[in-house]
């Protein structure tokens, strides 16, 4: 449960200026007249490891809630900071009789104590991911199972393949799990560009296009020349110049981690000590043996230290990050596979500096590219902004969202952990997951990672959740801070019990394969989320967290979103909700989405649950001074 | 409130092994049979940033607890993890209906959720405080104030000061702060070596000792003398020598951060833009201005980009490091002033890289040295044990305990927040507070962490606290994990309302100035710290945190403490400690310690308050696999 608190977050609203060093930043903070009256209120800033105190002052009051604003000087590239607000003794939440209160508002809440920094707000230094990214729907491709072209039907199966009809079901697990080859191409993406952008795709992220002896060819024998299977470097260049010319951007999947055993890399390295490539990797003195991903041999590990792989990867004029950013290709940025892993090894840690390597190199080559690393666990730490951009993380939505609307009979892998499925929650403990795993990110990073229902290496939601829970779910992904994804078939209630057996053909022409037409429930969604300044510039605040109902409100000068979502049917309490007025009134007209019946009378939602529900309330004012 | 919940902490209790990398160490876990069933039980690790999952087992059952254990990997500098435990369905704390529970115990507590890695138990490759700082009470002397020789009375009295009495009134504000000189020295330290052996001290720490122009002596004018006001090197001599003759360590006090503009370094550097020296500093082009300490130009900042400062400072055969801790000095350790911001400016950040060079300096030169800094606010992040062993910090021990005991009317300085003294909290405030603040360190950096009631740069705890309150403190500060800290005085009930005025000259023939002898009371308190190995390696659970109720329990194979302290009168019920039948018998006899009046039934302990009372009780045994 979330009563009106104090808020802050790192969105134009409440920050003006910051990001660069020496330069003062504005920060605002808002106070509800219901909780209570703020005597004084500070910002405690974190300035080359020593706390400094900056004294707000109210600039207006409108709405129900007084404004505050402090100034502080921007010094470290991370800069951390926090509002210290004073109240009348024991007006809120002190038990104690005597002398003044003081909360701690950081970017995990509200606190009666002092809090570590560790969860504090953070302006930083590093380049913000680009504009086109800020409401972008991402859509995940796995090219082996989009489609088919034409093009595709002259192809030999390659050795290593079982050859696959488009129908042939999936498996899972088992020896041709990477060897089930259904002939996917890059053709058959571009030639698929109009049902992307029906469904209000922005993004075409690829998994590897590069040549491998797998149907994931994450196993690339070549960094340097996409998969013939695929249609070869021409597919690619026309895919990127077909999307580009809709507007769309496309981003690769690329490996900083390993290699794969058969890459001219590790043959060369295997097959000479004494050569270049040889450094590339962690071999044995005798060079008998080598450090590889989970002990997985055919996954050999590459060494950062080395100055080559460093030229070879990144810094070089034709590198393996240059070369596909570069004309005739011109892809729009990368998706770092394994990247919390990249450049550590026992008591090696350049993880940060090769990211940051990466992203200098990236962004010298097209300003205006992404980077997104992976780190499936949590990533506060790992991801800063100064390497990758924004995290490929499970952590803070994927998991706890499952959880809440998870099938308690699902038996699918959860994540990589021991446990059967996943454990059922309520709303409170999804929230305080979500912000627990969400606090260590800067704004601008948390703006930037993806808010994935499911992906290529997990279970799909439909066969996780009850039904109506993968829209549900959609919508939380498209409306929260983050990049909205969706791994195709997402939008035909595909299924899948692990991310091997997620990896379904496109139904394309084969009714009987849907299992949930979502199509137009997503292009819905998308057109909410590319048409409110709220979504992708606003503010966020969360309202409602309990049992079966989570509830936020995304506000921007101009307009606000509303957005209920439940996984029962469920009566709100419109007063919880701590609208103005107004907004209470726009609450009685039709909601912009709603996927189920809805009944609001000035007292309460009545909703049908699972459902989601979107309504449009008015912008958010800051008062002038 | 805690009730009786799943246990683990670093201690040998819990942890067998660590600290090698590529080998495994044994971690054990307690559950409460009244708490529930445990099905499953997981330590979670982070491997290379990827986590990891080892089962534990059950080895064995014993006075209502249940033992787990599983073995992990060491594979990084720092070895994050904690346990998942896996119960039935809704059996605790989940209030939903459908399948298994899930646990996360980590270095903070128990989650109903997943949490993020931040908090995680921690074994590291560090090496930790020397065996003889584990049971040690360190006692701070401000050498002026402390205690003056036969020899000072001859010493001028230097141009800079302001001549005083022994019993002259403190300024702890005003011109005269810094001026005012009571011509302590360590010949002074030295004859009082008998009083502290009484008192039980094991540390003598000395703030700075070189030659300035102020009586706190942190604005050196060289590194490489004795102030001869102090009496000179020789002085230094005799005392290190007279303190190893009783077993007594010395520690010295370093800034690494910047020096005096009176400094020989800086003079040279100040005359001469192309001295080796210039380069200690951060001088601007023409070299008119260069970066200082908060902007006070009197103590210009460091530069540890200079591999010069370096070599003089640490490195170099009579470094400032290494000149003390050889012969004829032989120092004990370094406590490291301003230790957060060394190495940091701006975009610069390379503390961790300072502090480890300085670490592997003095453990070169004593394998047994101690070396802490000074990270007065969240010190989690920055003091992982490869520099600082421990740290000085205010915000885990320090801070919360003021909270807590604190007089509501009390105006102190309250460690240069703009607050107007110690806001009050609860019991169970402060322990989240405690917990938040600590669970970053690792065990051994936590064991090596300065548990101080006050120091020499904040208010006293007699001026702080309600009366009978620095006593309770001090029984937490010397049966807490970390090194109990007594500032010279302390044992006298001296008084101060900010770091300055509570540089009080000691009282040693003077009764009128003693405000409270305390010194039976801290010599029982640390004899009770010798004499347990619960105190020294043992364990750390937390019983009860409850408004003026704070209780704990050291646990050894050999033995526990028992330890309650209270703000006001108490009853306590002694169901809610969770104790063995055999331990509810022990609470029947007299406590090792208290302070107030005390009588036990096996339903109910009444005390009187504030107070603090210690009771031995059984040790531990872990079970037999």
């Amino acid at each position: 449960m979330i009563s009106l608190t104090p808020h802050h977050d790192g969105s134009a609203l409440y920050v003006t200026g910051g990001g660069t060093l020496g330069e003062r930043c504005t920060l605002r903070l808002r106070v509800p007249q219901s909780w209570g009256k703020a005597e004084r209120i500070w910002v405690r800033s974190v300035q080359d490891a020593e706390p400094r105190y900056d004294e707000a002052t109210v600039i207006g009051e409108g709405d129900g809630w007084v404004w505050w604003e402090a100034s502080m000087l921007h010094v470290n590239l991370v800069a951390l900071y926090r509002f210290v607000i004073q109240v009348a003794g024991n007006e809120v939440g002190n038990s104690e009789q005597d002398g003044p209160s003081y909360w701690h508002l950081n970017n995990a809440g509200l606190h009666n104590r002092d809090t570590s920094d560790y969860n504090d707000f953070r302006v930083t230094t590093a380049k913000a991911a680009p504009a086109w990214s800020h409401d972008a729907v991402m859509y995940q491709v796995f090219p082996d199972r989009f489609a088919r072209s034409s093009k595709a039907d002259a192809r030999p199966t390659p050795d290593w393949a079982v050859a696959c009809d488009w129908d042939t079901p999936v498996q899972g697990s088992g020896p041709d799990v990477g060897r089930q080859f259904y002939g996917g191409d890059l053709d058959g993406v571009t030639g698929k560009l109009d049902e992307l952008e029906a469904l209000g795709v922005d993004i075409v992220y690829l998994t590897p296009f590069f040549p491998g002896r797998s149907n994931h060819r994450y196993d690339a024998s070549t960094f340097h020349a996409v998969d013939p299977l695929l249609g070869g470097d021409q597919a690619l260049i026309n895919l990127v110049e077909a999307a580009h010319a809709r507007g769309m951007k496309v981003m690769g999947d690329l490996t900083s981690n390993h290699t794969g055993d058969a890459h001219e890399w590790f043959k060369r390295a295997q097959a000479d000590p004494s050569s270049v490539e040889a450094g590339y990797y962690y071999f044995n003195e005798d060079h008998t043996a080598y450090e590889s991903w989970w002990g997985v041999q055919s996954l050999p590990k590459l060494n950062w230290g080395s100055e080559a792989l460093r030229e070879a990867f990144v810094t070089g004029e034709d590198s393996v990050v240059a070369h596909w950013l570069k004309p005739p290709f011109n892809l729009d940025g990368w998706r770092i596979d394994v990247g919390n892993m990249t450049g550590r090894l026992g008591a090696v840690n350049i993880n940060k500096e090769v990211a940051a390597l990466i992203q200098d190199r990236i962004l010298g080559i097209n300003p205006d590219a992404l980077l997104l690393g992976e780190e499936t666990s949590d990533a506060g730490a790992g991801v800063d902004g100064f390497g990758w951009q924004g995290a490929m993380t499970y952590s803070n939505f994927t998991r706890p969202i499952w959880q809440w609307l998870g099938n308690p009979s699902a038996r699918v892998d959860f994540f990589g952990t021991p446990l059967p499925g996943p454990p059922k929650v309520s709303a409170d403990v999804v929230l305080a997951t979500h912000k627990d795993l969400s606090s260590a990110f800067s704004w601008t990073v948390r703006k930037a990672t993806m808010n994935a229902l499911n992906t290529h290496d997990t279970a799909r939601a439909a066969s996780v959740m009850i039904a109506g829970g993968p829209l549900v779910a959609a919508t939380l992904s498209m409306l929260l801070p983050g990049i909205a994804v969706v791994f195709a078939g997402d939008e035909y209630g595909l299924e899948g019990w692990n991310g091997e057996d997620s990896r379904t053909p496109i139904p394309w022409d084969e009714p009987a394969r849907v299992v949930t037409d979502l199509r137009s429930a997503y292009a819905a969604l998308a057109a909410v989320r590319h048409s409110s300044a709220a979504v992708a510039d606003g503010g966020m605040r969360w309202l409602m967290a309990d049992g079966d109902v989570l509830a936020f409100v995304r506000e921007s000068p101009t307009e606000s979103l509303l957005v209920v979502a439940v996984r029962a049917a469920a009566e709100v309490p419109v007063a919880d909700l701590g609208l103005s007025s107004e907004d209470v009134q726009a609450l009685q007209g039709p909601p912009v989405i709603r996927t189920g019946e809805v009944a609001a009378t000035e007292q309460r939602l009545h909703l049908a649950g699972p459902g989601a529900y979107v309504w449009r309330l008015s912008g958010v004012t800051v008062p002038a001074v």
